[in-house]
């Protein structure tokens, strides 16, 4: 794992959620996008040393809007940064971590990204995920 | 905020859930410790940009015991570091975000820290900390 890349929190409005993070925690909104692959609006903001992205469901079948249902918003999962997500997959399931995603799929930023099942983690959702290169993403 | 510290996670047992942290994720444990008034054993994983911190109830009056029977083993809290905490507080209070701790504590490695009320802050259990000076602190 290179490091944390960000942290989803699930909300039911970004619109609701965006003044906490930007008046009263102080953090920029880089970002808005919609992923439609996931029926997802995300807002990335700047927390220093990584990201936090507000996920906010855009239909009721998508998984933000069923976890929101069924245990509130709140924290939803932890990304870290890879080099190569396939070698990453293959080496978890060689030491027996299940993945809810064995294929890569594409992610906000047309990151590729895959999650490891709760399971497999101590009830913590992990992502991981491997950034497009030669966009300054290095930096982040 | 000057960054996320680190990310507090609840787990049953320290000793079941260190092997995923370090020989399946790869992170370095870097400090155990008891906080007693907190009733949590912790465990302390260098994660490159910030710190995972598990924790261990150690008694089933803690809070972290409580929330485990609720939710199950899980993301617990996300902690900022800031330069005065009693500063940050005040102005909390001013914009009317609610504390669970309007009186920092100590919290581990003799950090004083405090809550903001997760009805604040969108369900999210968001810490503030103010760590100790001269201990090298400011090159995490």
């Amino acid at each position: 794992m290179k490091k944390v890349d960000h942290i989803g929190i699930a909300v039911r409005s970004l619109e609701e959620t965006l003044p906490f993070y930007t008046n009263i925690l102080g953090f920029a909104c880089i970002a808005i996008e919609e992923v439609l692959s996931e029926r997802v609006k995300v807002a990335f903001l700047d927390a220093t040393n990584m990201r936090i992205e507000l996920l906010e469901p855009t239909d009721s079948t998508s998984a933000i809007a069923k976890f929101i249902e069924k245990r509130g918003e709140g924290i939803h999962h932890i990304a870290f940064q890879v080099d190569s997500i396939e070698k990453r997959i293959s080496e978890f399931k060689i030491n027996g971590i299940r993945m809810l995603n064995e294929v890569p799929k594409e992610g906000a930023a047309g990151a590729m990204i895959a999650f490891i099942h709760p399971k497999s983690a101590h009830g913590v959702l992990y992502e991981i995920c491997e950034k497009k290169p030669l966009e300054g993403n290095d930096s982040d």
